[in-house]
């Protein structure tokens, strides 16, 4: 169907039948149709009924085009509904369930994605799956119940990276244990289900080489990190030149309230420890994190 | 303090008494401050113990200038914390609180932030705030119950607009009573708090020479549109022009599963008719919505 004409290839007789129409902006008259109880609109909203401009057959693009078109004040339209992926439904891996990973978690589930978490320790109980660092009140998984499932350890990374995520999130420490942990053989994982990847962690953790060429091969569809090694990347390197990537200068964590909230975990940890109370968001010495 | 070094100023004999440390990455040795019992880390990660680079006294900007920095090779260290806004405790005033505004609100509480509803009829009942549209399991709020306050009606529009809103979603059918709802007199309003807006609705809601003139005086902090009054906006239109203004073509509803979605409230409301109740997603005629 187009805009606001009928298709004329229906005869009438078939119009004279329909009692429910399925339709965007095509509407035939009350003559035509006069046993049409109730009309299915396709659109989120309904003033092409009152005659406002149509939006179709043309083109879409990710949302840096979308600036490039704004700076050459350039209007283009959506081609298809197709070519903007919908997030319902859509698996999200976050590698490292630690305060931020609960927190991407938090929006991943309110954008309606399923969740599923990787730590290096295992998690079986509920108590063990708790987080035990602080947070503002609502906001991260302090209770760890936003995974479907849960990997755990060396043995399940790859497991837990071949399990169909459409995005995966980085959000581990940057340790020896760590370090270089998504290299070519995971990249090759990832490969399956084309995996975009994030990386808001530490540069260390993705061997800078293995992602460059998982990018020119397009062995995942995208990468938007955060963390590089090194840091700050040299003009010259070549990541900067990479498609699909979006590289941001290790600026995710920054807050005008960063310095505020520290003070709270401050505050907090001086009245557990005047009670003797164990600490909490405590580096331990012998993981590093 | 500064990279790594610990301030000369600090006579040894203070020191000697400090039990607490509270730093970034400037550490005494265990000598010069053997009494140390308790360290806090300004840091997310903790890995300037393990010599990582440093990243501070530098420059943060605006996601576009994120992009625009990475076309040009440059990684561009954030100056200070205090540039980046942080979601936490700010408040978006939600204008319609249809399917559309309530999973906007969904997302913001997913970000920390306090919600605010503005319906145009009175929801004074926890049945009344219901939403009786389609919803997506775990999606949207089916029983409004993010929202924090609730203002109704032509004559609390101008209070909720005035109720020091750090964001403002537009999410309105376009109707005539939703024509300029918000035009120069609103921007006064949302200029107390310089308001940003967004306007995911119908561009005839926003007076586009008000918004304009808003952008253009600094009344409001910026705006993110994907409607606009006219549409296709034009290439020689003074709105492509404005300051911190993200423009976008009408594709904030699309989605791959945006047909898939709408056979979901086709089948659901034939499922309904068949049993004799009350269809949803209904436009109502007197309303035009």
């Amino acid at each position: 169907m187009y805009a606001n004409k009928i298709p004329a290839d229906i005869p009438a007789e078939t119009w004279q039948e329909v009692t429910i129409l399925f339709t965007w902006k095509s509407f035939p008259t009350r003559e035509l149709a006069p046993n049409i109880k109730y009309v299915q609109l396709l659109s989120a909203g309904c003033n092409q009924i009152l005659d406002l401009p149509l939006f179709r057959d043309t083109d879409i693009s990710f949302f840096p085009e979308y600036l490039e078109n704004q700076r050459m004040a350039k209007w283009v339209d959506p081609v298809s509904d197709d070519d903007t992926e919908d997030a319902v439904g859509l698996r999200v891996g976050i590698l490292g369930y630690g305060c931020v990973g609960r927190q991407c978690a938090r929006v991943a589930k309110a954008f309606g994605m399923d969740v599923y978490a990787y730590t290096l320790h295992e998690r079986p109980t509920p108590e063990s799956r708790k987080d035990d660092s602080f947070i503002e009140p609502g906001l991260g998984d302090p209770n760890g119940e936003f995974p479907s499932k849960w990997f755990f350890g060396p043995d399940q990374l790859n497991d837990f990276l071949a399990s169909d995520l459409d995005l995966l999130v980085i959000s581990l420490p940057g340790t020896e244990t760590t370090r270089r942990m998504i290299a070519r053989e995971q990249f090759k994982l990832l490969s399956k289900k084309r995996t975009y990847v994030s990386n808001v962690g530490r540069g260390s953790i993705v061997d800078t080489d293995d992602l460059v060429d998982a990018l020119d091969q397009g062995l995942i569809r995208g990468a938007a990190i955060d963390v590089t090694e090194p840091e700050p990347l040299p003009a010259d390197h070549k990541l900067w030149k990479c498609k699909n990537l979006i590289l941001t200068p290790h600026c995710s964590g920054n807050s005008n309230h960063y310095y505020e909230r520290i003070c709270k975990i401050l505050a907090y940890n001086l009245a557990r420890r005047s009670r003797g109370e164990p600490l909490i968001n405590k580096v331990d010495r012998s993981l590093g994190y």
